[in-house]
């Protein structure tokens, strides 16, 4: 039986992948679902060729353009965010993949996991801003969560087969992003453009920012905390120029295991699609022939002040990193607007930690409010 | 219950680390039974300080020395090639580890196969001769190999919770030996003393000598094929000098596991013992501190024939791998007594094949009669 796929963020990076593999396995996954927050024209698209059960556009302005273009075509078309946390609920969807950006994640996520779908999840910051809550959900719905960020998929594939308890130490590796070795000065007058040239990957403009300030790394760090049930100390970073190892783990004999090979996003897609199995794949293979040598070095996380952030939110709990989220959210927009430089987000997401109030064992709809409120004080900043 | 081992070759450089590991975890596993082929003193030593049920003294000109200095002790004393096929037959043997040298495993290691024991695998050449057969009685006798090998502990470990018939590839790393890089100029006058300054690893003389004409990583490919089951063009090496990344895995979605750390065969030793669990060691650990660069590169089978040599015989089969092994232990051992040089040891399995005759389907006394023929013929060779 074909597996039955949402994709929420369809239209991005991410999703725009996922269809690829998808069309790759026409007798094991099908569209069953596809969302989009604003980009109408290419879910039409997607939608035609698709031909998904039914499509939703988060921006309600865009309805009725994709409403008509879709109107003889046999797909439903609904809108707004409330359409996109209900459709992840139908009956026939059999895995959810998460693939939108930010905060706006969570809520779908949830109500997924509460109906009992699989999770393929690209959506970081669900995990960043409600882990602890996101994974006992997971636990009492019987839910797996997949990963699907390449690091995390790294580090699920090296646990296959092993006992999360004995695991010592997770290392993620971080290319370093397009400013590895830049002192503050040059960092100083660094501008939108050239922080998104990511050397290795090819993403969207907010985790390419993050990417850049290592804040990715942060929030990766926060995710697979949750994600793999381990203590903050039990995380490290090492940047990895090539990034062709994606991530590793070491275990209590001293063994560690990793996974590698080229970039390439359409992989870990495909295996949290494929999972328990692996489907055999045209992807260019890695060679060591043209990675003759692979170096590794330490995080500054002096000047890369974001992944020391992350680490104390991670360290303090609560609605921290929610809120170092949101602010961070806050500030790459900014930044990307020019109205704040890229030494700047640190800042921000500090001084926006300082003037938030702290709030220890948070509810759901905590977060919602620490999320509105870290970007009202965000935007204070700016 | 304690897990009750059957170590042959316990004073080798395996077979010692075999007793520190077993040391450490007294709760979990018990010395059964010790084995050595000469070294009557330290097995001696040995028997005292285990209290194994049995020790056996392969020499039998030492078992009267043996004998007596146990005679005190309650620990069995037997002697011959005989009692060590016997023994680990023994009821009270939970699992064998084989870390004899050369040719000499097969038939022990068949005898504790057939008995229903589980093999921690440390004798290679009993796959590269006999491989096919040996598979095909473990599957009979629903016995587990867990190979100590330390390129192919960490094949096996890439492999938990994976399927085999989803291996695209395997990469064995190899070191390079202590002549990477050197020409046949050279190559022609080293001597025995500096073939056996292996830069990264402790071994016993054969295995070193093996590693610096790359004979063990061709006979490690031959053990990858059967131990693994894949075909011997899914085999690459690839030369890795700081021998960090111990061996990897390609799957059939272009994924790559590895498996890492310090060179220290205590780990995989460890490991073959306690798996499928893991046990905290107190091993150094690993950290890119200390390694800021893995280099890798193609090995020059033009100059180190032997690892051509290994891939010709294993693609055309039958016999060929167990004359080249035994041409091979033959040739190591005049080169060790300075009667060959070090480029002679491909000359000799190279004619010792080419004078040998070829055995498309070998029956276990085909394999004895092809190794005892080979060695007759190499040493007409030196």
């Amino acid at each position: 039986m074909r597996k039955r796929i949402a994709i929420l963020g369809s239209t991005g990076s991410i999703g725009t992948q996922a269809l690829e593999v998808i069309s790759n396995f026409p007798e094991s996954f099908e569209v069953e679902v596809l969302t989009a927050g604003n980009n109408a024209d290419l879910l039409i698209q997607q939608g035609m060729r698709f031909a998904p059960n039914v499509v939703v556009i988060g921006n309600e302005e865009h309805y009725g353009k994709v409403k008509d273009a879709l109107s003889h075509y046999p797909t439903k078309v609904y809108c707004g965010d409330q359409a996109i946390a209900q459709v992840v609920a139908f009956d026939t969807v059999d895995m959810v993949l998460t693939a939108m950006v930010g905060f706006s994640g969570l809520r779908p996520t949830l109500e997924a996991i509460r109906a009992g779908k699989d999770i393929a999840l690209a959506n970081k910051e669900t995990l960043v801003v409600a882990g602890k809550l996101i994974m006992e959900e997971a636990i009492r719905h019987r839910v797996q969560i997949i990963p699907v960020d390449s690091e995390h998929s790294a580090i699920f594939q090296s646990l296959v087969g092993e006992r999360r308890n004995e695991i010592e130490k997770l290392i993620l590796t971080a290319s370093g992003g397009p400013f590895r070795g830049k002192g503050l000065d040059y960092l100083e007058k660094v501008t939108p453009e050239e922080a998104l040239c990511h050397p290795n990957w090819c993403m969207g403009p907010k985790i390419t920012i993050d990417s850049a300030t290592l804040m990715n790394k942060g929030l990766e760090v926060i995710e697979a905390r949750w994600l793999f049930g381990v203590a903050p100390d039990q995380i490290e970073v090492v940047v990895h120029p090539q990034s062709i190892i994606h991530s590793l783990v070491q275990f209590v004999d001293g063994s560690i295991k990793a996974q590698m090979g080229l970039p390439d996003m359409r992989l870990p897609i495909q295996y949290a699609f494929s999972f328990p199995d692996r489907f055999k794949s045209g992807f260019e293979r890695f060679s060591f022939t043209d990675y003759p040598e692979l170096n590794f070095e330490q995080p500054d996380t002096k000047i890369f002040r974001n992944l020391a952030l992350s680490y104390e939110v991670l360290k303090r709990g609560g609605n921290w990193p929610c809120i170092l989220n949101a602010a961070n959210e806050v500030a790459v927009e900014a930044f990307l607007e020019k109205k704040i430089g890229f030494l700047g987000i640190p800042d921000v997401i500090e001084n926006t930690l300082g003037k938030s109030s702290f709030v220890k064992a948070p509810e759901l709809e905590d977060y919602f409010e620490s999320d509105l409120q870290a970007r009202r004080v965000a935007k204070e900043q700016i």
